[in-house]
């Protein structure tokens, strides 16, 4: 029997976020956030990805590279939950767990061969910090992986939730127009921490080298500055 | 950046295959395949898997233990292309792969608290050798890991491949009824190795401790002995 196993890294993945303040809870949350996965020098290899073209997703494990703890506990407390109900760590998502690991389906959107990185994956409904380290790139196979009528748990209960965003004209057009969905879908989903509501403060979140500043009060944010 | 992680099971199943010969090749193609997941004495926590219960399905992060590899290869064929397709091993499912991670979603039956192994999860829809370790259990979340549209690439064209079992009353009488259906499932997805089709010769699995003999002759398979 195994008794453990040591995985290396065979790329990372550039997002618009270099922070995790802000970053969606799950893949898919925010569709129109893109990612650009580039491969370690050893794993460059076009015949690795021969046929990938055909899948329309892809799974990624990947390294909870900023959450790695020397112990585990066994219950977690869901952001989206108020705060104060604890599930089990395996019944989570969450990257406090025995293996920092985290598992995302995202859309593959093309497959790009560059002088610089050489083959390189571009994906969108991104959920990853950049510079995540990833173990491995599965094809999405949904006659395996799709189960469209699985009971979600508790989770179900807070599928729905968005915030309305107010994003002043002048304030958007700060933004470069391919980012601006992206940047609209991350803020809907309620960047604060858990446990967060005070309608007073103004937060920020670092997106695509922008300081975002916004107040959220009764399901409402409104962005208030960017430098 | 991290330079690779050190991973730890935290449990291991427990299922009907001793040996590799015979397990179907992705999960849920055999649906009534059962499995019993045993926690390490750590992770034998019922806290750890608190409100698991509200989830039909779950996935398995696991080793592909026996299909470790010193190196790795770029390309691999998958065993339904007829033999001489290579695919890259990142458009692929294949165990053969850099980091030997797997992953699977099962339906999560039911929870049992047992006197021997503590908390233990009954799982089914399986296709994992015993014994295998597991490394982490996630909760299936439909909304962000189900995608009914996504495209299957070259996986759609053999998705529907299925043998035609013939069973002999005689013989199957001889094998408890209760593991008769997932048994069934097994033969139709073709227990044979990847290029093998010779109609004369008699293939030999071990389910479950009985070894079930079988040909193979025009997309019709025939049990012809058990013991």
């Amino acid at each position: 029997m195994a008794e453990g196993l040591f995985i290396k890294p065979i790329a990372y993945i550039e997002t618009d976020f270099q922070e995790k303040f802000g970053i969606p809870r799950q893949s898919g949350r925010a569709e129109s956030l893109s990612g650009r996965i580039v491969f370690l020098p050893e794993y460059r290899n076009p015949d690795a990805l021969r046929e990938l073209e055909g899948f329309s997703h892809i799974w990624l494990l990947f390294d909870f590279s900023k959450s790695h703890r020397e112990d585990w506990s066994p219950t977690v407390r869901p952001p989206r939950l108020g705060g104060n109900r604890r599930v089990g760590v395996f019944a989570s998502r969450s990257p406090f767990r025995p293996n920092p690991i985290g598992l995302s389906s995202v859309r593959l959107e093309r497959i790009e061969e560059t002088e610089k990185d050489g083959i390189v994956l571009h994906v969108s409904g991104v959920d990853l910090l950049s510079g995540t380290p990833i173990y491995d790139i599965k094809p999405y196979l949904p006659f395996s992986d799709s189960h469209p009528d699985a009971l979600g748990g508790y989770a179900e209960e807070v599928k729905e939730f968005r915030l309305e965003v107010v994003f002043p004209e002048e304030l958007l057009a700060m933004i470069p127009a391919e980012k601006q969905t992206a940047l609209m879908e991350c803020l809907a989903e309620d960047p604060r921490p858990a446990y967060h509501d005070e309608s007073e403060r103004i937060y920020s979140m670092l997106f695509a080298g922008q300081d975002i500043h916004f107040t959220v009060e009764k399901g409402v944010l409104t962005v208030v500055g960017i430098d």
